[in-house]
């Protein structure tokens, strides 16, 4: 069954069956109105970014076939790339078994970069652990993009 | 620098600059003491699951090298595959540049599939759209890879 998000806005939530195995896409957003998306790279399969969308932002996703968000810190709409020029091409979006959760594979423009600190990925640091207990970061790319001072003043 | 985590748990959150460049793990736990965990097949890069950790669970998962969650529905802790032999090995760890995400590698043990309701991947279904606004989920993995009501009952 499809929905028109143009007219309706998306499905309201069905019974668990529906949900979990059904064609009707019915997401839950949490008690703040926000769904988490995990971003990948299409190519690699890196992840990139954890990000949050609205309905509305997801709206925006799922039309334009690039990636909005909603800022939490800054309680706006947040088109990536808007500013920096990182837009994200979505290849494709899908959803999870009991629709709590969005992933979208991209195509990243610009420079290449995802993060704001200038790293191709956000998650640019790998926990290292010993037997001990001891844990530390270590860097997991070898070297920044760019830089974001540079670019456009370090702002995300 | 590095933090026990046995002796004194995980790093407090410090100022912007050394969560988002340093080598200190001082992760944001939110309102629920949880933080959002994306999960990928090592192997492939396929986006698994994502799931919920609060600190008791991301530290078990750093010192067993086997992703332990907590779960929202049930509140309790979840190590994964723990009844479904669906064990997840946790090959690499990393965190987002304000450490409010984790980035789980890892190698699926058991049937190798991680959804409850039989797939792959919990994300086997992708969102299609025309552009009238109509919007509807396919398939993206062509069969699940066991039936969970042969195998254990319909529990995840």
């Amino acid at each position: 069954m499809s929905t028109n998000i143009k007219a309706d806005g998306f499905a309201p939530r069905a019974d668990k069956n529906t949900v979990e195995l059904g064609d009707e896409l019915c997401p839950k957003f949490d008690e703040h109105g926000l769904i988490a998306a995990a971003v990948t790279d299409f190519e690699t399969g890196e992840l990139l970014m954890v990000g949050y969308m609205n309905a509305e932002s997801l709206r925006r996703t799922i039309e334009t076939g690039e990636a909005w968000y909603w800022s939490r810190s800054r309680q706006e709409y947040w088109k990536k790339g808007g500013t920096s020029g990182q837009v994200q091409e979505v290849l494709e979006i899908r959803t999870d078994c009991d629709q709590d959760a969005i992933w979208l594979r991209v195509k990243v423009h610009g420079n290449g970069a995802t993060c704001h600190v200038g790293y191709r990925s956000c998650f640019f640091r790998k926990v290292n652990s010993n037997n001990s207990g001891e844990v530390w970061l270590e860097k997991a790319e070898a070297a920044p993009v760019y830089d974001p001072q540079e670019v456009y003043g370090n702002k995300p």
